[in-house]
């Protein structure tokens, strides 16, 4: 940046400027920039975009011009005033409801991890997560801060959905699963449960039981559709809390897989359904060594002779100094969970003693990687 | 990062991971990892730096391998354990008492900016900024926000002694300012001020006046210091609101330059020193187009004829679609002030009708740029 100062000083000017860049990103896609270009038949002017979204002029124009830099929007000159668009970049991956929208996670990681975020250091020095000084909740109701209503849920939820629709094929297919014909997806939504939230979550169901197949086109329901395509001879099962099953019927479009069904429980307590390969995706990373070590039990028990388990985590290298994603995700689980990201060693040191062997790790090139192991 | 997925992805993750980057080094700095690393005799393992810092072990390891993998540390195995110390950038930019420190700016725009900027999205929507939402703190005394404690205030004061520090000597050889004997610099401190801030920040002094030369050492002080040391012919008077002098008295270190006055005053009502060079860094961005305006006229009945007016601000591009860190600043300046940053031509629209001729603007290629105008 400046002429005088080296590279080192761009680099800390790049880190120390990374906030005002996300919450860009998060407040346009709060705002409904990208939909609002998407829909107009026509590149709109700064005039018409403050009109249509009832946002300041000067605001509204500043972050457009602030779009344009980051490649998100793309301007011309028309008549002598500037006209914005969605990029490539905006339309494929910003705009609700495009297949490969990552929008719901980035509005969640905006309205919450933002906020958790703001109390790193002291995460750091205390070594626990954060929800009780970012949004001031009794630590004795800690959970029930992610939580909070209905809506943070389903963000959360929906943001899993964006994530798993992206990157979930990449994932299955890091190792051949055609081998097990049956495969339980176990829980990939929650991040913490307990009785406190689950009463708040849950709402009684008016019919009957809810086993019957519809897919939840959403965190644990998204990756089990994107098995059952990968995998046209297997059959999924999603385990997950009768909450988040409930919500999923009430708010997320069913469609007709009878290759997938659900099943309701608590996969530290409740018994797990008889299946060839449970999937654990984005749930050890929550949890402590201690109770990654007794829900493996459960699995392995559970688990038929010859089956196995697919962890789906983002792999810290060997080392535990890099990638930076993944070292960055590992701070996330501190400042908002009990748990963190682990190398390849520590998650052998997790499965072996449970039971499993041949423990096989693959990187995917992706955010997130496999390990497979057998029992 | 996915590898099914291109390099707009990356580029999306990279801002929305971007926030969390910012964190990593605002927490170091507030937990004082470059300090102790710089006064330990050797590399310290993670063990070390958690016992002396008081932070929990696996927090501090996963903060120092992050920052390992920002190029802030440096880390050797030694005997089997990762060692760390501080990179050159560390050394350089992020050690307290260094003369190149960045320490105070980056605390400042971790504990308040980055606070503010949760409400980017408010912010664009209403034109205004968000002291009250982020500080929640009654409109009537939103100001107050920003110098809500001495500490506070003492951190922004020492954050702008940083950038004047690094970047003060730069953007002064802009223009040849020789031809200038008296320079007044004009409260490059403030972002905002009214009665209510000034009557809690003041206190007293115990002996007489404040007039007697010192070197503030920071703020307008240190860019006094820049400029009797760029051109050593010239005097310079640093005017500010006594508020300030007093702080500056109590707590920066004082050097001895005779060339250097002080002259307490608000540059909006109280008469202003005569002088042949008015520098106005930082001040302009801060406020609208017509406290701008009223300023300015002061400004020119003040100034000698022949004399000038120095603007010290980030320029933005003559479209107001770039660079990225002045774009980002403005909406730093639309989320904590009522000001913005400008083109060019916008500058030239506030000094002409001011009075001022010979409009010149130079870009420094560093953050800060300079206009350079004559009465």
């Amino acid at each position: 940046m400046c002429s005088q100062e080296g590279e080192g000083y761009s680099l800390l000017k790049e880190y120390a400027n990374g906030f005002m860049v996300s919450q860009v990103l998060f407040a346009a896609c709060e705002l409904g920039v990208f939909e609002l270009l998407a829909e107009a038949l026509e590149p709109l002017d700064s005039a018409a975009v403050s009109s249509h979204l009832g946002s300041s002029p000067q605001g509204t124009e500043l972050l457009l011009n602030t779009c344009v830099s980051l490649k998100l929007l793309q301007a011309d000159v028309r008549g002598g005033k500037a006209v914005y668009a969605n990029t490539e970049l905006a339309s494929t991956y910003l705009v609700r409801g495009s297949p490969r929208s990552q929008r719901d996670m980035l509005l969640y990681a905006g309205r919450t991890a933002y906020v958790c975020w703001r109390h790193l250091a002291e995460a750091v020095r205390e070594g626990r997560n954060q929800y009780l000084k970012a949004f001031g909740i009794p630590s004795e109701e800690l959970f029930s801060a992610i939580y909070r209503s209905e809506d943070e849920r389903l963000q959360f939820m929906q943001g899993l959905q964006d994530v798993w629709r992206l990157e979930g094929a990449t994932v299955l297919a890091a190792f051949d699963l055609s081998p097990f014909p049956l495969i339980c997806d176990l829980g990939g939504y929650f991040i913490k449960v307990d009785s406190l939230t689950l009463s708040r979550l849950w709402v009684p169901p008016k019919s009957g039981g809810c086993h019957s197949p519809h897919s939840l086109a959403g965190g644990s329901g998204a990756l089990a559709k994107a098995c059952v395509s990968l995998y046209p001879g297997c059959r999924a099962i999603v385990f997950d809390i009768p909450g988040v099953v409930q919500i999923a019927k009430r708010h997320f479009s069913a469609s007709e897989d009878e290759r997938i069904s659900f099943h309701e429980g608590d996969f530290f307590k409740d018994a797990l359904p008889e299946a060839d390969l449970y999937i654990l995706a984005r749930v050890l990373h929550d949890w402590t060594d201690a109770k990654c070590s007794h829900l493996l039990q459960r699995v392995y028990r559970a688990c038929r002779t010859g089956g196995g388990i697919l962890v789906i985590e983002s792999l810290l290298d060997t080392d535990g100094r890099g990638p930076l994603t993944t070292l960055l995700y590992s701070l996330n689980m501190l400042v908002q969970t009990e748990g963190r990201e682990r190398t390849p060693a520590e998650y052998r040191a997790l499965l072996g003693p449970a039971g499993f062997r041949d423990v096989r790790c693959r990187r995917t090139g992706g955010t997130y990687d496999a390990v497979l192991a057998r029992k």
